[in-house]
């Protein structure tokens, strides 16, 4: 059994999309050096979505190129759309991220398209970006859905299938309002690992239900080495009603060291990043660690 | 395997020795009877400690007494000492708790004895209470010790063994300072089980590195289907540095109905027993659970 884990920070896009306070360019790349200082393999910088609907991610051009000196750590970018997809290769980026929907609700609230259209069009994007860059493919509401409850697994994985046919290099499934749990966690990701490998499947948990470091031990036991995680335990997702908390990358880095996997992350790094966040970022934190503990560490 | 995970409800004790704001005999016995009605099967409602130790548990005697009148609800009370379970048997105790720990400078800090002495201690109420009630015995710092480190599992189970033997009619392996993690509780708890069969094993987890929900799910897997958990995740050890917030009652109770687990514990109540806490007490909540979920269910 690989021993080593795979954490993708997702802070600066997941986290930081959904605060109150806005953090500027630079502030977000002094973040994002230093999230990649501390040795996290993987970070999602930024999304390309419009600024309209997400003022907080306004820059994304500019933080890639602030960051284009970075060799050592896979750093993404969301795409909305084959728009924001043709930006982002502007841009320079060198791995992208596509984040469909699992139903037809959620397709339709987040971004206004049909699940059908949804699919395509991040199809479309994952062949467009085969010989330009690195992709990742989300199955967003993976487990359950705020507005459809709990989604179907072998739905799940058709569109997965899709997704993966399509060219995607990694497949992330996502529970984005934090409503899996370690039971339904084991039951679709095994299914998932004895369909495409666990190679390629990482998990997204969120926090709202206390269950997000639960839900990794669950996906762990299923082969799954590969998480996003959040510095701080920022987030939710500002178009999914009951999304609250992001498993918290403190948290998760803790336990699974604890457990004795590797993640090549400096904890008392971390630690130092979160109090950044709170103190000179001022950010609404959501970690679940007693806050004495990253202290004393 | 058994699909019945009982709750025992450590609030009125564990939970409310270490607030600030000490709760009179009519309201911890207010709060008692709540949590029985909500369906809780097991309830630690007291300790016959030193009142100049622990003064938030005076009172013990006429807690037992006036709830006497509850059958459907092992209550249970915490006794240090021969002279502690002389007293809870003339108060009418039907179930008594004792909790020796498995290390040397613990039970030297917690109660000034040596380990040999303190689990001979331990014993000789177990030889005494065979006749009298019914028997609860914990090994304390089980995982983790805030003073010697982790604890050797050999020890542990050698000590389980002599309570065992002295008529202990049920072993609690406590997480004391919440340090054990998924992989060190399934090591630990899977050995117990296969020496002391799952019947007579609980566990009782900490949520200070925010792992007592995984530590649940890997004692789950083990075969254990007896916790122990605290309303509104109130708690911690008064005299063992670093323990920080029970597992919290209704954050369990929501993951093991959630997985498909029967509590028999009405998870409305509960949350309306945490409001009542929080309100009415005025006490100090560590549950883990977004607090509008609680409130929206």
């Amino acid at each position: 059994m690989n021993n080593f884990v795979y954490i993708n920070e997702v802070g600066p896009r997941d986290g930081l999309q959904n605060q109150k306070k806005h953090l500027d360019v630079e502030s977000r790349v002094k973040l994002i050096r230093s999230l990649a200082q501390a040795g996290i393999p993987g970070i999602e910088v930024g999304s390309f979505v419009s600024p309209k609907a997400v003022p907080a991610m306004v820059g994304a051009k500019e933080i890639i190129q602030a960051l284009n000196d970075i060799e050592y750590c896979d750093l993404s970018v969301l795409v909305p759309n084959m728009k924001g997809y043709e930006l982002a290769i502007e841009a320079g980026a060198k791995m992208i991220a596509v984040v469909p929907s699992a139903t037809e609700t959620m397709n339709q609230k987040n971004i206004n398209m049909s699940l059908e259209d949804t699919i395509n069009n991040s199809c479309e994007i994952l062949e467009a970006a085969k010989n330009n860059c690195s992709t990742r493919a989300y199955v967003s509401v993976a487990w359950e859905c705020p507005y459809e409850g709990i989604v179907n697994e072998t739905h799940v994985i058709s569109i997965a299938e899709k997704l993966l046919h399509a060219g995607a290099n990694e497949l992330i499934f996502a529970d984005t309002i934090g409503a899996a749990n370690p039971s339904s966690v084991k039951s679709l990701l095994s299914k998932c690992v004895s369909e495409f490998g666990a190679t390629n499947i990482s998990a997204h948990f969120h926090d709202t239900r206390a269950l997000a470091l639960a839900n990794v031990c669950a996906a762990l036991e299923t082969g799954v080495r590969k998480f996003d995680a959040c510095i701080g335990g920022l987030g939710g997702c500002p178009f999914a009603p009951g999304a609250a908390g992001n498993l918290a990358t403190e948290d998760v880095c803790n336990m699974l060291e604890q457990m004795g996997f590797k993640t090549n992350i400096d904890l008392d790094d971390l630690n130092a990043i979160v109090d950044m966040c709170s103190s000179d970022f001022d950010l609404n934190l959501g970690g679940r660690m007693t806050p004495w503990l990253r202290k004393s560490n």
